[in-house]
Parts: structure tokens; C-alpha cells; sequence
């Protein structure tokens, strides 16, 4: 049995809005909370909203340089500024200051970070790796208490890779990516599940802060193991989508030989791998350009030691 | 009764993908039939497959400086060109003199444009007016044979407008709307749904060519009445979403009293007008820089005589 974990109570929590500038969830919801934040508080610690990347929420856009969200890697956070540089690279430093800096003592406790995907990801929690302690037990407390839909844990974080997000300048921290949602839409169903998910987080470390104890539990997570890309003509172009067998079916299980493609001529493409896995963020509109078709997820359980106050 | 439509054979046929860059399905049906052409041939007319905007597509944004949909009035079509003129006025003129010029007796014989919506408008057919007889014919043929779902029909233009779409550049023309499908993204099952939908239209232009002669008919038409525009916060921010119990009810009847917005505070917002309309494009995307939540459509069946060759 793992030692129990004690942490120091949180004093210091962030709430990310548009990382991304075209998924309006969370950018309605940071600019309903920076005009009123009343239902944020909490009397155990403060809660900041913020809107991430201003200049893509202007244009409606993913990014203006690069991926917000891919640029909080220590070479990124601790070059120096140049000339012609992506906007989102000082982006990023200035937002290392703010709720950083990055792996130090004055860093924000905890940052929520919020996203929208146009995959069938429903109420997804996304956590860099079942190490994060804090963030599974926040997982665990919102698959409890958040009961209108499931609330799949996704880890992204390869073992040797070192976290990119924006929450990783802050202690810990949970990302939310609620779908299916179009780009530059807000719907009213999604914004109100992802407000519950964040009352719910806050709810959450108000009774850590508080003195609860949290029991050991085991948990059943998504763990990321690759990516698949969509078949292509020697061009380079795309030869085929998602098949329709596929499509929508994010954290269902995939077997070898199952569709995963049909081309545009009509044949359809299937899965050749050896084991079942879990796809998600299957037919992710921004992924395209990344060449991602949809993720390869491998089903884990994880016991997780209890938690309680310092 | 009204006369019979008399019309010569249609020798031209063009379709447009990617008249809005981001609109996906037309794009892949565009670039799929640029590579292999044969389920376009019939034996009474040609069918030129085209990408119209191609660097809104090579960006996948809607248009890079103005809306190409809405360039094809004689004012633009007319006007010089200028140095820094927005891209897509120097691309209406170019596609006017290739498949028009408007009005002319050169222009191609019916134009068909393929668009997506991330609204829940089903499979859509737009058409200028009931007064485009031909175009008529084509939906009621359409409705008869294409029977995996309803297609309403929804005549978009005002009686005093101008039409200002890119098929008005041909003599006859339709846009088909199919969605919800996010920006960015194609869906397996709104490509295939186009696919039949455009191979009945090609149909309908043989039959026609070959001399069946169409009856006349009643036909049950939306036409537009108007827009709604999102509630406003002084500094002009939207300060509501579409209500859950309106979106996604596209072509459904909304009576006064019904809710149509909810505030991000959680307040109603209710239908003040005085009649049922029937509201589309709910919650579209690319509408909110346009400042419409969604379109009224009022309800009407007219009466088409029937068409043969000359």
C-alpha cells in the first residue's frame, strides 16, 4: 500500500479560458467570470480566470504562431526573445511569469485549463500522467460527484516526454475537453456541463483545504499510446475519412481488423493492430493539420493513495 | 394553371467545392472528382467539377478577405480591379467570366454549390427564389428520390435583392446545405449523403435532356423573413447562447413565447415575434461575426407548372 500523500492546503488556483481561441466553452465562460465572479469564490483560497491567448480569441482561431498549448516546454519557456518569433513563444513566458514560473515554489497551486474538441469526447478530464496525485484524486471526486455524464480520464504524457501545457507552469493542474462542439461555437448544453465539471473541481480542494481526507481508491484511466494518421495519395493529400463505423465512437474499443477508414473512392481501411486500444479525439478538426486521425488510448488501472491535509 | 415551362437542353454543368473554405465536404468531393471524374459523366451534358476558393481552402478559413458567396452582384462583378482589394472580388470576376458572365447567354447552364453548416439543417436545398423554375423541378425531384432524409427547401432571397451567390453567375443554380459538420472537419456520413445528393441532381438533368417531361406540382418551401441577432452587452459582447431547447431545431416551428436564448447568467430569453416562423442556420458558426443566431423562415407551398424540353 503506497504512503498516504499530504500536501499544503491550495491558496492560489487559475482557470484558463481560450488556449486555444475557437473553442468557446471556455472562452464564455473565463469572460462571463472576469465580468462577474461571484460563483467562483470559495473561502479557503482565491480562484484567477483568464483568457489564455487573447490575439487567437480575436480571430477566432486554433493559434496565431503556433499551438499555445504545445509551448510550455522549459526550451520554449527559457528562450530568448526574438524578433519574428511565433507570438504564442512570449506568450507563453509572460504567462510563466504570471502563474509560474514553472517548477517553483511561487507557482499557482493548481490551473484549470479549458477546451472544447469537435470529436465525441463527452466530459473528458485530461491529466498529464497517473503521477500527478492531486489531479486523480480531483478526477476521482468529479467521477463521484458529477453524475450527468461520464467523465473518462484521458493522461496524455508519454513517460520520457516532458509536460507542454499550459497548466504545467502551475503545481498541478486538470484539463477539461468537452465534446462534440464545433469551432467558434458555444452550446449551451456543453457550457453548462463544463461550468458544473469546475464547480465541481472547486468544490473539490475547498474540502481539501478544509480538512477532509481522502481514501485510497483504483482507478480506470485512458493512457496515451500513439497516434494514427489518415491514408494519403502520394501528394500527400488525404485518401480517405474516418469511416463511418468510427466516427463518434471516441473511448469505445477498437479490435484488429474493425474499419477505421473509407477512402473517397469507397473501400474501407481496417484497424491493423495487434490489441484492442481506445481511439479518442477521432476526426478532431485541428488535428488535421497535425496528422492525426485519431489517438491510440490503452485502458489502465491505477491504485492511488490516500490524500490529506498537511 | 400556369404555363408550362418550356427550356432547352443543358449542355453545361458546373460544381462548386469550397466556395467557404472550411466547409469540408464539398471540398472532398471536389478534389475527389478533380481526380477521378467517372461517376460525374452522363451522356446528354458536361459536369465541370471546380474548387473555388482555393486559398480560403489551403487555409481552411471561410474566405481570406471578404465572403466569396456574397461577391456575385453586379456592383462587384463590374468593378475595377484595385490594388488591395479584398482576394475574393478579383476570384468572383475571374469565376464570372469562366462559368457566367452573369445574365449572359454564354453563362453555364446550372451551377450546383456544396456547403456545410454546423447547424442541424439536415440536407438542405437552397434556392434564390420560387420564381427559378428549373431549380424547382430539381428539389421536388430530389425530395421524391432521395429518400434517406427530408430536404427542405429554403429560398434565401429577399424580393428586392439582387442574387449575389456564386451559382447566380450561372443560368440556373443550387446550393446544398448539409451539416451539423464542425468547420474543418469532414464527416463520412455527410459526404456520402452530397454524393447522392448531387448524383440525383445530374439525374434530373439527363431525364430532362432526354425529354421526360416533369408535371406540374404543389411543393412546401421556407423563405426567408429574417434575422435574430444574439443579445448584446452594452460594449457589444454576446451576452447569451442559443437555448438548449432551441438548438438543433432547425426547420422546427418557433412560437411566440418560446424560449430562444439563455444569458451566460442563466436568465430566458423568450420569442417576442407575433407568428410561428421557423427558424435555420441555428447557432452557425460563421454567423456570428454576421451577427445572426439564426434565420426566420417563414412557411409556404407554391404551386410550379411543369417543365419539358423545348
Amino acid at each position: 500500500m503506497a504512503a498516504p500523500l499530504r500536501l499544503k492546503p491550495l491558496s492560489r488556483v487559475a482557470v484558463s479560458g481560450g488556449t486555444h481561441g475557437n473553442e468557446m466553452s471556455g472562452i464564455y465562460l473565463a469572460k462571463h467570470w472576469l465580468r462577474d465572479p461571484r460563483e467562483l469564490q470559495r473561502s479557503s483560497f482565491t480562484i484567477t480566470p483568464f483568457l489564455s491567448n487573447l490575439r487567437a480569441i480575436e480571430k477566432c482561431v486554433r493559434y496565431v504562431g503556433q499551438d499555445l498549448n504545445r509551448s510550455f516546454t522549459t526550451e520554449f519557456l527559457s528562450s530568448v526573445k526574438a524578433e519574428n518569433e511565433p507570438y504564442e513563444l512570449n506568450l507563453a513566458r509572460e504567462i510563466n511569469q504570471t502563474y509560474g514560473p514553472k517548477g517553483s515554489a511561487q507557482a499557482f497551486d493548481f490551473m484549470f485549463d479549458l477546451h472544447n474538441t469537435t470529436a465525441n469526447m463527452g466530459t473528458c478530464l485530461i491529466v498529464d500522467s497517473e503521477e500527478n496525485l492531486l489531479s486523480m484524486h480531483m478526477c476521482h471526486y468529479i467521477q463521484t460527484h458529477y453524475r450527468l455524464s461520464p467523465c473518462p480520464i484521458y493522461l496524455y504524457k508519454s513517460p520520457d516526454e516532458e509536460p507542454y501545457t499550459i497548466y504545467s507552469v502551475a503545481k498541478a493542474g486538470l484539463a477539461l475537453e468537452l465534446g462534440p462542439q464545433a469551432q467558434g461555437v458555444v452550446r449551451a448544453d456543453l457550457f453548462a456541463q463544463m461550468r458544473a465539471l469546475i464547480a465541481c473541481g472547486l468544490d473539490f480542494i475547498e474540502l481539501f483545504n478544509k480538512g477532509t481526507v481522502f481514501p485510497a481508491f483504483e482507478i480506470e484511466v485512458y493512457k496515451f499510446t500513439g497516434i494514427v494518421d489518415y491514408p494519403r495519395y502520394p501528394d500527400g493529400e488525404i485518401s480517405a475519412m474516418v469511416h463511418p463505423k468510427l466516427q463518434d465512437k471516441d473511448f469505445h474499443p477498437l479490435n484488429p481488423g474493425d474499419p477505421i477508414f473509407q477512402t473517397f473512392s469507397g473501400e474501407e481501411v481496417l484497424y491493423e493492430g495487434n490489441v484492442t486500444i481506445y481511439p479518442a479525439f477521432i476526426n478532431e478538426a485541428a488535428y488535421y493539420e497535425k496528422q492525426i486521425a485519431f489517438v491510440k488510448l490503452e485502458k489502465h488501472i491505477f491504485s492511488i493513495p490516500s490524500l490529506q491535509r498537511e
